[in-house]
């Protein structure tokens, strides 16, 4: 049984104020439930519909749920398309308690990644995702970037939110902490020539997709490494590019 | 002055089968057009809003539709909504003569990328803007590949579309014809461990997004490499991929 205010409330998440307000977030898909089950995080409740119960692919994730003692509602498909953000719903969604971004440059360890004001949910979910691939916990964001917890954002990452710390810290704060502070740019070292001399305190910073790293920001790096064009093509898409720095600064480390 | 006829054929090229008909589709923004103009490629008709015109970023690419001789026609913003993609048109569009998928294994040469059932028009479009950045001109589909001239591809695409050929061809037909065949996959030789023996007659296969590469085309790959992971995740998205691969390849073959 679902409640009117309770759909309301459930729609209402696509909207930052309300996560912010209500301190919740809301998951959709298989792949992201079973990421979170697996995770230490837990889930408020979840949603399926009668179609998902009796899927195939169900199985799996419904052992966990029981295990997990999760509560579970049984809701139709119309309802379930009224919060979801995907066109065609899975079948499955769950609320959950909203991460809180920290903001104390105490409390952070580490390599991570500073994104400069990455507008596109779909990149910024994308870079969690591989991020997280590459066992880099932590994303800095700078306070103009998309909302980490929005429904796309969220969807792109497949998971990665569960194992990842999200900052709100200035890079300034970063860089007077003696972290290694690594720009990506178009005239920077060639990342197969960049000899990484941190291999722990490192931040790589990543830009906006039209205007790149802020001037601001700029003026804090130590090092600003490239990705050398041999084609066509004005730029690589921002995600693109944190895949194959992240996986140069992991694969030396480990040689 | 454009006829309402004009705008319904505009409109029908968001769909596959009109762009098949007509032999053209449409592109938008500023730096795929300005992308087109700098290739060998020629552009039927451009439409620019009013408001476009009068912009400080229209001088640049104006001066190229006016070097080029190309037709230019002043719509109104409602009109250029109709038939363009995005949701926040930037005020330029233009028509283009569809390139040919080309079908011959005669016609090939070189390295290249090999799609299998790339279902999501962001990847296909991110995967090409990133081979034309690393100097690999040969997308290979397989037929239930999403058209790279899908609107959605071609935005992502960035302008990738005017620097690379697009065939249909078997990986059979490849594979016979003396191609090294290199698969993406999560148990192969590791991305940073592997030493590709052709530098130039390889073919780099990625597969689809959920069920990764076929059986079919599973059995014609000489290896498998993989991108390892040291931390969490079920996989990497397939373009990210695509982009750690090639840098490996293409830097590999510059040492």
């Amino acid at each position: 049984m679902i409640y009117k205010s309770e759909i309301k409330h459930l729609y209402s998440l696509k909207q930052k104020k309300y996560r912010k307000k209500t301190g919740e977030f809301l998951i959709e898909g298989t792949r992201i439930i079973t990421s979170a089950l697996e995770s230490v995080s837990f889930l408020k409740t979840i949603f399926i519909t009668e179609h998902f119960k009796n899927s195939n692919s169900s199985k799996h994730v419904l052992d966990k749920i029981k295990k997990g003692d999760i509560p579970l509602k049984i809701i139709d498909e119309q309802t379930m398309k009224i919060f979801t953000d995907t066109e065609n719903p899975s079948g499955i969604s769950a609320l959950c308690p909203l991460p809180e971004l920290k903001l104390n440059i105490n409390d952070f360890i580490g390599p991570g990644l500073f994104l400069d004001a990455i507008s596109d949910p779909g990149n910024l979910g994308t870079i969690c995702r591989t991020t997280a691939w590459f066992g880099v916990q932590n994303v800095i964001l700078s306070p103009n970037c998309v909302d980490p917890f929005n429904p796309k954002v969220v969807r792109a990452g497949m998971g990665a939110h569960f194992h990842l710390n999200f900052y709100n810290i200035s890079l300034k704060d970063l860089s007077e902490n003696n972290y290694e502070i690594i720009g990506a740019g178009a005239s920077g070292i060639p990342i197969h020539e960049f000899k990484q001399q941190n291999k722990k305190n490192w931040i790589l910073v990543l830009g906006n997709e039209a205007h790149g790293i802020s001037k601001e920001n700029q003026a804090l790096l130590n090092e600003t490494i490239s990705i050398p064009k041999y084609g066509a093509g004005e730029s690589l898409n921002v995600a693109i590019s944190a895949g194959i720095l992240l996986s140069f600064f992991v694969y030396s480390s480990t040689k």
